[in-house]
């Protein structure tokens, strides 16, 4: 098995603000593993607050040897020795979990939904997200993305209320809301859902920092709207503590390691009585293909991270108002462009 | 695809005693399940504390309508179908499970280990099962069973600690129990778990019954020996409730209706940070390999369910002294017998 990367920055179409930053450009690492002659394209979006960056997803990979192992099935093995060689790294370890998924599929001739047993007419919708910007942009923002069903829409500043009465008052499409950590007192969130219950919005995800665990419990007794951890949630073992205070997770496979363990954690999360939302990083069509051959799993689906960019370097999986399609190609069904 | 089925009764070659009942034969029902000329089998081993019988299993397979897929490949969505059909009659719903598994490993030319991108060479040791009997039919077959390096003991009458000291003067190999819940008395477990500790036994299976939930939690935090579940775990929603009280599960792919709930059982019980074994009914190799391809996901294997019978209609997987043999035949590599 071989395996090569290079760097890529992904360029947005818009500038992408949510409470933390507001960025234009998202570096990433795009890893091939070649055996037998195909080739298996897994991708990294390395992300700061978790301490990866392109550099140290290049490094892991320098580490990485798997001479060791006969051929790219022994996934089960191989990743249970990426994840040894070192903690954290989880996207560039997400990097070699989908490229030997999709060598697999690959070699069998077969694309990954179909490996796993799924049926791609079961793709969730997805939503299409909409950053913290004024109301008037929101407005804009809004209109533009009329052909899709489903609204997700970034709060966490000041002027939240604004922001959803100006959608409210465009369109009254499913809207689900995402505070990534933006309120830090409870009593200030418990308001704030309390109008988003009112402005019939579906769930929101991660009101609070996930440092403020009882908060969140405190909070999830006093609303009705589902709360979906998303900051809080990295890996399996998070889940059974995650329990007590959500009703449901945002799996991002560049946090967990990759589609194995996504697949764990949607096990143990309905084990659980929890909901399950795939989200992604911004990432290319080879992140987002692996996680759509996945979604048939789950509840609700965020998987517009390369419907935001303007130089996907890959091409496979469509999204085509929300709709995920995906077709008979073999694995990730993704193919290089010619840029 | 055409399901067809037939019933067959397994011949045990000595009187299986545990402590609820004694048998001679294990009546079963084969499933066929063909689609695109290959046939993939499946078999239900019902078990009446359960409320199966070849009769109630045969009812179900005629209840099942496939008609309505495209292909065996829609495993979740078949089997979401069978489920919903009918409450328990968990061994049917196992053998369609089982049956669609093996055709889409046939079909894509994989053995199922590979599909689900698992080492063969991980498969766990297995362990070889002595019934409840008296203390010299015991010594007689520990004796028997020399080539086999791990030993379970069926306990939970009134000669428990005769059988232990017996076995123990011939043999210091690995030892585990099964109580099959027949200690009633918290009291009365505690002294015999003491004693099992004290001759080096490696863990316990279902001391008490699973009715008594808390007198086993309270037994849990007195002893330093594992507790495994057995009678108390049927399916994957068990778990979150039973980590309270034991440290693994001991997971039988007729009770939980097939390898693709076991699988996420195993992923559950990860997360919860408990132990899985993989156990089986009496059962023809089909239901054997189905859970052997599984096995190199799990700590213990008790997969000897075709080993004590005499008339196994299937060949493919070998248990060599309790080494679980699975070789590069695609699906569960069982091939019929002309018997």
């Amino acid at each position: 098995m071989n395996l090569s990367w290079y760097r890529y920055d992904l360029a947005l179409k818009h500038v992408f603000r949510i409470s933390r930053s507001a960025r234009t450009t998202i570096p990433i690492v795009l890893l091939e593993i070649e055996h037998d002659g195909i080739i298996g394209y897994g991708e990294a979006s390395p992300n700061v607050r978790y301490g990866e960056t392109q550099e140290t997803v290049e490094a892991f990979f320098a580490k990485v040897d798997l001479e060791r192992y006969e051929s790219p099935f022994l996934i089960d093995d191989i990743l249970q020795y990426t994840d040894a060689l070192d903690t954290h790294n989880t996207a560039a370890k997400c990097a070699v979990d989908i490229a030997l998924h999709d060598w697999v599929g690959k070699k069998l001739g077969v694309p990954l939904y179909r490996l796993w047993g799924l049926n791609p007419d079961n793709t969730p919708l997805c939503s299409f997200t909409i950053g913290i910007d004024t109301a008037d942009v929101v407005r804009q923002k809004v209109i533009e993305a009329e052909a899709y069903p489903i609204l997700k829409i970034k709060v966490g500043l000041d002027n939240d209320e604004e922001i959803i009465r100006t959608i409210r008052s465009v369109t009254d499409k499913v809207i689900r809301v995402d505070a990534n950590e933006g309120w830090k007192d409870k009593h200030l969130a418990l308001e704030r859902i309390k109008f988003l219950q009112d402005n019939n919005v579906e769930f929101i995800e991660q009101p609070m920092p996930a440092a403020q665990f009882d908060d969140i419990k405190w909070l999830r007794d006093r609303v009705s709207m589902p709360i979906i951890a998303d900051e809080s949630v990295v890996r399996l073992s998070d889940l059974p503590m995650l329990a007590q205070a959500y009703d449901g997770i945002n799996i991002k496979l560049q946090k967990c390691t990759g589609v194995r363990e996504a697949m764990r954690m949607i096990s143990t999360a309905r084990a659980l009585g929890m909901k399950v939302m795939l989200g992604c990083m911004i990432e290319s069509a080879v992140g987002v293909a692996a996680a759509a051959h996945l979604s048939p799993l789950i509840d609700y689906a965020d998987l517009d991270g390369n419907v935001l960019i303007s130089n996907d370097p890959f091409d496979g999986v469509r999204n085509i108002n929300g709709m995920l399609r995906l077709d008979l190609q073999p694995g990730l069904g993704v193919h290089k462009k010619i840029l």
